[in-house]
């Protein structure tokens, strides 16, 4: 069984409201020198797979089918 | 200038529905040997502060106040 990690973050140019909202919400709080927040999302896939190889390319196939929207979304694979 | 990124994903036992629902399509696009799906949130924020561990502390303490909420989430802060 292989675990793995897949996180989807936004590309550069896009707009992130919830993380302007997020920025905002902690200079509320008393947090300064807070610069850019961006929110991105993180899935943790359990994979009945052995070979590692395959693996990555079956998740690297769910982020472009399901999980990123590619248009706006960059996405990362790790193993672990 | 310091860039973190902060993940935050549910603790173990809690029950993940939006987890259960990408399983789920994902078995329904074909991908076979899908296990347990957990999804979290990832945070990538800058910060104007060059002392590492008043960084580290001050993350923690948004993670505390605003970004995770402890009873069901776990939280890890990653300087980069």
């Amino acid at each position: 069984m292989i675990k793995a990690r897949i996180t989807v973050t936004l590309k550069n140019g896009v707009l992130d409201p919830q993380g302007k909202a997020i920025e905002h919400a902690l200079s509320g709080l008393g947090f300064g020198g807070v610069g850019a927040v961006r929110q991105g999302k993180v899935f943790d896939i359990e994979l009945a797979e052995s070979d590692k190889a395959k693996a990555e390319a079956d998740l690297k196939a769910m982020c472009d089918k399901l999980l990123a929207n590619t248009v706006i979304e960059n996405y990362s694979v790790t193993l672990g």
